[in-house]
């Protein structure tokens, strides 16, 4: 085994594993896949349905201090997005784009000072918003020197997780749409190289701007 | 699917599922279980190694409301005891028996308010002084109604779990014996009872001694 490494992983129904019959959704598989590769880790899933950046940015920084002592490697991994994005009333979304840049600047700001960090992209089939921002999330993470995995274009195309979607709650899908996902996520450099520590931290921050 | 339940698994690196292999611990398994059963189950694992009564205290209450919204059909279990009975000095646990069954008596009377609320007993191989709390954390579930499923006793019999343990780090075991604890944990007539609402709530709660 490697050096332990502790990670919360942030985000809302999607890091959950909401829908999975298998009790895992893509976090548990890609976790299950790193111990069987001889990694310890001890993950922490604090993925919670409907969330929206405004959640996470009030909840994140606690929850994590309760989780990664001082002395531990930690990561923090953070996926959100589609919630802010799903409209409530006819045009208006539950959190305006510009909001949830702010909220994803002042959330990866301070992450990034405590422990290496991986964005993961949101998707959310058929919504337009989404396509307005992710690139806007993408860029943020270039501009702060933070991994980040897009999912969008992947899940759109990907059928398993389309149909067990609609088969399913028309949101969430089954095992093997999470199984899909975890493949995904798990194939890209930026998870591994997240996880060796090699990319962001405190010290090779950008300065504030 | 019934009537989707979402339920809240606070305790500590047993709850979370620290070692095994499977990233499901004995929390994924059953609630895996269930899925497949039918039952439409959201879980939250907030499971946190090293966790004493303390530490659950202090942060239960906030992390089920961030997860629990009012009109949700909700469940609440709780698992800890393991590391209040620790020694880190000689003699003198982390925590001390009246005060960890303080702390249980503050968080289950304000939990069952809230949702039905299960106690799962911790088991702590080799350690004299669980012999004394269990048997204590035990009877005050019963003065509260609470339901509570007792494991010192399989866990200290139970092969694949102490042979995992001591294989690894001494106190987790992994997949084998996450399985064993799994299913007598869902073999024990408490755990269908409170997931199907049929045991404590805010209504039927014996009133303030």
């Amino acid at each position: 085994m490697t050096t332990p490494v502790r990670i919360c992983f942030f985000g809302d129904s999607l890091v959950n594993g909401t829908g999975d019959d298998d009790g895992l959704g893509w976090v548990g598989r890609l976790v299950s896949r790193e111990r069987r590769a001889g990694r310890d880790v001890t993950a922490y899933n604090l993925g919670v349905r409907r969330d929206t950046s405004a959640d996470i940015a009030a909840r994140w920084r606690e929850e994590a201090r309760r989780r990664l002592p001082e002395d531990c490697d930690a990561r923090l991994l953070f996926s959100f997005g589609a919630n802010d994005c799903v409209e409530e009333e006819a045009g208006r979304a539950r959190v305006p784009l510009k909001e949830t840049l702010a909220h994803a600047e002042q959330i990866l700001r301070e992450a990034m000072t405590r422990a290496p960090v991986l964005m993961v992209g949101p998707f959310l089939p058929g919504a337009a918003r989404i396509d307005g921002l992710c690139p806007r999330l993408q860029k943020l993470c270039a501009a702060l020197r933070i991994p980040y995995i897009e999912t969008r274009g992947f899940a759109a195309r990907c059928g398993v997780l389309l149909q067990e979607a609609a088969a399913g709650d028309g949101a969430h899908p089954n095992s093997g749409g999470y199984a899909a996902l975890a493949d995904f996520i798990g194939a890209a450099p930026q998870w591994g190289d997240w996880l060796d520590g090699a990319l962001t931290s405190a010290k090779d921050a950008p300065a504030d701007r």
